[in-house]
Formats: C-alpha cells, sequence, structure tokens
C-alpha cells in the first residue's frame, strides 16, 4: 500500500506553525509498513485542494488530509472532496448531537457555524472527535481510502489512535519496529568508530547513528512481517551494540538522563541534592520532572551569588578570594556542605560560566566544575562547554545527570 | 512570484524528523512578501523528484529544494536537478577548497565522497555553507529561479540569511511585517471579546489570536510596499489593543514572562528569591536562562520536603500538621522565612501537587499556592491547574512569573 499525506492550511504555508501532523502520520504508519511516498501542504484553497487529490488519486492508494475541518468558511477540505468524489454532503446526526453537548460541557452556545463540522461527504464513515469539535472520516471509493483528520495535533494524533489505526491495520503486511539505544559520554564519531563494521553490514535490521544536544541516539530499525517477533532481528544486534559500548548506553527510546537517575535512586533507596549555581534550579528541575521524584530528592540549593555558597554550604572565603567561585575548590566545598546540611546520600554541585557575560581570558564562558559524591569519595571533573547560555546549561546538567549515573552505577 | 519549496529526505517521511526547513523558509519569505503556495516532501528518489520538479516548474517563479546535497550516493538533489535542466556537473573549485578545510580544522581527513558536494549543475552561483561542508547553489533557467539549499536546519537557516535573502529582495515588492503582543492572565476566548469589533474589521493589518501553553499571542500583521514604514498600520491597531488589555499585554514578540520580570527587577534595583516545592527549580531555571540574572537573583531553596520547609524556610511543624504541606498557611510561612532568611526584596513561594500521584479529594492534583510577596505585604492565590506533571509545572512557574510581574508594576 502507498499512501500520502495532504495537509490542508494557510498558516503552514506562511510558517506561523510547523507540520507536526505529517511527522506524526508518518511515524505511525512507517511502524504499521505502509509506506509514505509523498507529503504535500497547501493553502485553504479549492482549486489547488482538487489538484492535489486528482495527483494522489493517480499514484497513491491511500490519501489522508489533514486540516480544513474547522467550522468556518475557510475550511473546505470535505466539501472539496465531496466535490472531488461526485458525491452529495450528508447531515450526520449523531456528530452535530456530539458537537452540541461539547459546548454545553463548556456552557457555551453552539455557533451555527459549527452546524458544518456534522456534514460530510456521502459515504463516510465517521470518526468521532474525542478532544474537539471537528469529527474525521473514512471514504472508501473507487478502490482508494480518502482519509480526513482533524489539523489540531493532539486531536489528529488522539483521532489516529482511536479509529484509523485499527481499520488501516488490515491493509499492513509488515510492521516496522524501532528501537533506539541512548548513549552519553561518546561523541558521534566515537561510536560510529566503533560500530563501523556494524553500520557498513547492515540489512534488516537498519542501524542510524542520531547526534543532538550532547547526546547520541542509535536507532535499531528491523522490518519483519506482522506473524514475526521482531525482537529476532532486533536483540542480537542491540547485545552486539552492548557488548562494544557498555555503560555508555543509559537508556533506550524514550528514556531521559534524570528519568534513569531517579529510577537508580529509587532502587537503591538513596537520596540525593543538589547546589546549583550557573545551571540556576535546572537539574533539580529535570530530576523533579520524573513521577516519585520527591522519594529520592528532599531538597536542593540554588547559591547564585558567592554570600548563598558561604551561607549555606559553607565555603569558605578564603577559598572564594584565592581560588574564585568557578574552581575546582569552590565545587569540592560546596559538595562538602551540601553534604553535611542536608545529609544526604549523594551530592552534586556544579558552578561554572554560563555566559555570555563574566568570562575571562583564564575562565572562559562555558568552564564549568561538577563534583559528585557522598561523604566518603567525591569525583570533581573540569568541562569545557560551547554553545549560548541555555545550551551551556543543559550540556551541564547533562555531565552532572551522567556523573551521578556513574556512581550509582560503581557503588553497591 | 510564486514560490515553492520542495524538500528530498526518506527521513521525514519516516517521520523520523519533522520539516522545520519548510516552516523556517516560509516564514522568511512570507516577510519578504513572496508568497509560497506548495511544500512538498519526497523520499531519496531520482524518479519523483524529476516529476516534482516538472510539476513545480508549471506552476511557480522560484523552486526552492532542502535536502539531498550529503557526500553519499543517496544524495541526489544537485544530480537530479541538472538532468532536469539538461546541463552537465562541474566541479567548483573553492567549495573543494572549503571542504577540506572544514576537515583539516577538525584533523580529520577529507573522504573521497565529499568531493561530491562540491559538484554543481553548470550555471549555479555557488553559496557558501559557513556551518557545514554541503554548499548551495541558484541557478536561473528558463525564466525559473532554483534555490538548493541544505537539509540541516541550522545550516539551511544561516545559507538563507546570509546569501539567499538578499539575492530574493530584489524580487519582492511588497514586506509582511508581523508584531506580536503577548498576553497572560485572560484567556483566548476573553481576549477575542475584547476585540471582537478589531477583529470583524481587520483589513490591514490583520490581527490573529493564538492560545499556547496558558499564554495568548496576538499577532499584527501589515502588508505594506517597500518603501512604507509598516509602522504607520501597526502602531494604531496596537494602541488601541493595549488600550483595551492595558497590563495583560507582558511583552512583544519573543519576550518571555521571565525576561520581563528580570529586566523590571534590574531596573528598579530590586533582588528576588524563590522557595520552590512542586515547581522543583523551574522558576529558578527560568530567571536565570535570561542573561544578567545573577544581578537580582542571589538564590532559591528548592524545599521538596516538608522537613527541608521547616529547616530551610522556618515553616512550623504545627502548621504542615493542621493544615498540610499544600495550604494558603504553608505558602505563607515559606514566604516569610524565604524573605527573612535571604534579605530579598521580593520573594516568591510555592506549594502544590503536580501528580500524578499525591492528590487526594480534598486536594486534587494541580492545586497550587502561590505567595508573592515582601517584607510589607504578600499576595497569596490558590490556582487548579490541569495536565500532565510538566504542563502543571510550566503553568505554575508562568502564573508565579506573572504575579511577581503584577507586584512590580504596582510598586514604586
Amino acid at each position: 500500500m502507498k499512501a500520502e499525506i495532504i495537509s490542508i492550511g494557510s498558516e503552514l504555508l506562511l510558517g506561523q506553525i510547523v507540520n507536526t501532523d505529517a511527522q506524526y502520520l508518518s511515524k505511525q504508519l512507517a511502524q504499521m509498513g505502509i509506506d509514505i511516498y509523498y507529503h504535500t501542504v497547501i493553502g485553504d484553497n479549492k482549486d489547488r485542494l482538487l489538484e492535489a487529490l486528482n495527483l494522489a488519486s493517480q499514484r497513491s492508494d491511500i490519501i489522508i488530509t489533514t486540516g480544513g475541518l474547522g467550522p468556518t468558511m475557510d475550511d473546505i477540505t470535505k466539501q472539496t472532496i465531496a466535490e472531488f468524489l461526485g458525491v452529495d454532503m450528508e447531515l450526520d446526526k449523531k456528530s452535530l448531537d456530539s458537537i452540541r453537548r461539547y459546548f454545553e460541557k463548556r456552557n457555551r452556545p453552539m455557533p451555527d457555524e459549527n452546524i458544518r463540522q456534522a456534514l460530510f461527504p456521502k459515504g463516510s464513515q465517521i470518526l468521532p472527535n474525542d478532544c474537539g469539535t471537528a469529527p474525521g472520516a473514512i471514504i472508501e471509493a473507487n478502490e482508494l481510502i480518502y482519509i480526513i483528520l482533524p489539523g489540531p495535533p493532539h486531536e489528529l494524533a488522539h483521532m489516529f489512535d482511536i479509529h484509523v489505526s485499527p481499520y488501516l491495520i488490515k491493509y499492513s503486511n509488515e510492521t516496522i519496529y524501532s528501537r533506539v539505544l541512548k548513549i552519553y559520554g561518546m561523541g558521534e564519531s566515537a561510536v560510529e568508530e566503533e560500530i563501523k563494521d556494524l553500520i557498513a553490514n547492515q540489512h534488516n535490521p537498519t542501524i542510524a547513528p542520531l547526534a543532538s544536544q550532547g547526546e547520541v541516539s542509535l536507532r535499531i530499525t528491523a522490518k519483519v512481517d506482522k506473524y514475526t517477533n521482531p525482537e529476532k532481528f532486533i536483540a542480537p544486534v542491540e547485545q552486539e551494540i552492548r557488548n562494544r559500548l557498555g555503560n555508555f548506553i543509559y537508556g533506550v527510546n524514550d528514556q531521559t538522563l534524570e528519568e534513569v537517575v531517579v529510577e537508580q535512586l529509587s532502587k537503591k533507596k538513596k537520596t540525593i541534592a543538589v547546589a546549583e549555581s550557573c545551571t540556576g534550579g535546572l537539574i533539580t528541575n529535570l530530576l523533579t520532572n520524573v513521577p516519585g521524584a520527591s522519594q529520592v530528592i528532599m531538597e536542593s540549593f540554588i547559591t547564585y551569588s558567592n554570600e548563598a555558597k558561604m551561607r549555606r554550604l559553607n565555603v569558605k572565603k578564603t577559598t572564594l578570594d584565592k581560588w574564585g567561585a568557578v574552581s575546582r575548590q569552590t565545587a569540592q566545598e560546596m559538595l562538602d556542605g551540601l553534604i553535611k546540611v542536608t545529609s544526604s546520600d549523594i551530592g552534586v554541585a556544579v558552578t561554572g560560566i554560563a555566559g555570555p557575560d563574566g568570562g575571562t581570558p583564564d575562565k572562559p564562558v562555558g568552564l564549568v566544575y561538577i563534583a559528585v559524591g557522598s561523604l566518603h569519595s567525591a569525583d570533581i571533573r573540569e568541562y569545557h562547554f560551547t554553545g549560548n547560555r541555555l545550551r551551556i546549561k543543559q550540556l551541564t546538567a547533562k555531565a552532572a545527570l551522567n556523573m551521578v549515573r556513574w556512581q550509582l552505577n560503581s557503588s553497591h
């Protein structure tokens, strides 16, 4: 089956929004083994939509439209498809009721315009919209399948998952199955060097590296028929990569460093506290994004000024005077103070220069010291990050979380 | 001039990346008054690229391709355009030199494959790539303009800004100029209600509301010829909207609440400190994202546990026992303690339930108390946010920053 996506909306052509709908659908269809050959974006214009439908109907089996289902005169998708197929529009009573209920729930009268959202090309199978007012539809006509979906990304995703995916599954013989291995602490070229023979000989599964925000991901993708367990293909390759990259692999798929750290801390029943200077709360913010973080983190200090470092963490004035706030010595004392003051099992202290100001020739923007340890041991590292203020904060937070991960792995 | 964008890359059709290139170019071209009528995405496939070029050449004046300029055999954009135009490929010596230098700088030998990146259809004006190895090109042929750009978003954006925009400006007679007014504290429908007559009568400029992440933006867009100052159109409409929405408008264009707050604090030479519970450092993280934040924020406390609230901020045990950690009373005591302990001019204290666990019928997930004040006055508000953990943290941080903004506006 060949599929293509036609997205309708002038806001896409004006660059006001990015076409995440096309990405979402492509990803889902790829996983079902349905190939997408084209994305097309056009404005809210009947002639150009007719032209796009005409072209698509000559080259694809499944045509998915996104957008243009709103209540206003600008929203032309359904009427234009009806015209293209030579069928009339019909009112769907059930849809009208559910649109009315949508407004009732919000204590607002339904504007007359919204009646348009309950009109469909004759022969439509209606797809209810559980997140908004615009239902979608599936039309089988002339040996083609037309799938009409709303534009707002969360409405589209929900409708696809609940209603379209079960419908399409019968057309899918193959499945594409991916696992992403997430790597921290090795650059993209170093990763590629380690596994270049695997990449050179790849066939099924394929291995694709991707570098982003200081991390590297390896995507292992297997294509199997729907009766075969994809693990048969994925598992041996994953194992071989794990043998070579070892502990540089911190997680799989959507896992984040902070999730892995919170999980490890929970398992080991250990607590953590953070003394943040240049990261300004980012590390603790990431940790507390993970549900259940309150079991492992009781408190943190954001000691931005020298005064705060002295008062909260007992950093010595002589240390700050002699070595400066951004120094190995200050990081060490921040950590020591943090552990004493909080009685946490593990402490993290960071101090650095996030820029754009505050750098000197000796201590340039991007210089960061991170100390991770407990009462008995401390690991202190010097980093030189590049990029703007936000990127330096991000890279510092990741490096710190990864140091915690290593520390937890090496302790028992 | 009609333009269209053809993006080439199987990773787009597989949904591995989203087509931000098309958005970026659309936005820039719209601002130059050049209309985009189509985006098309195809895979790394010569026949489908030829077909797309053929179609585009019949309906557009400017054809912009993105992607497919890498060094591998998969990267077919330039060769296919040469074939389409019936011209040969030529080596550009200058490009080859600069690709060599790119590798030399990184102490890596240039792979032979990269020579392909210095080959161009005959007649190309070369566009240097200051951020990567793949140069772009402009070809004027058969009264059409072909603009060939690399896929990586930062390479494309830089090349467009530096080389393509100055080239295209001569084809642009009109300019589209936008100003975005950023609004916090009013819902989208309330904003629309206030200005519905302006929206109903809009022509030039147009006014478009957009709601996102608890905020509303109003985009005022004027279309003017290049000799007219767009302010003539924008300023009176902006003033009228400001008269109606007043202090609900916190900023313009890309300004954030945290930028506005840091700017106001700097101007008034006041300091701020934050006591964060459910936000886990997010508020201070946002404030310290703003360059110069170190002048106004010395420290913050992340007091996640009851123990930390008592030890760091002197919240009374009886208060926690009687009213709970998530209560108006605890927020008040967190604020009082924070001001006393830090001597900051302004304090912010937040306590709430970010979920997914920890909610009760009395105190559901999303219940948040925010206290903002100084030694002399405190404003404490109760909020009920919905959404997942991250969204509740985000909405809480924004509400807190906006309370600080109001406080700073009302103080002199």
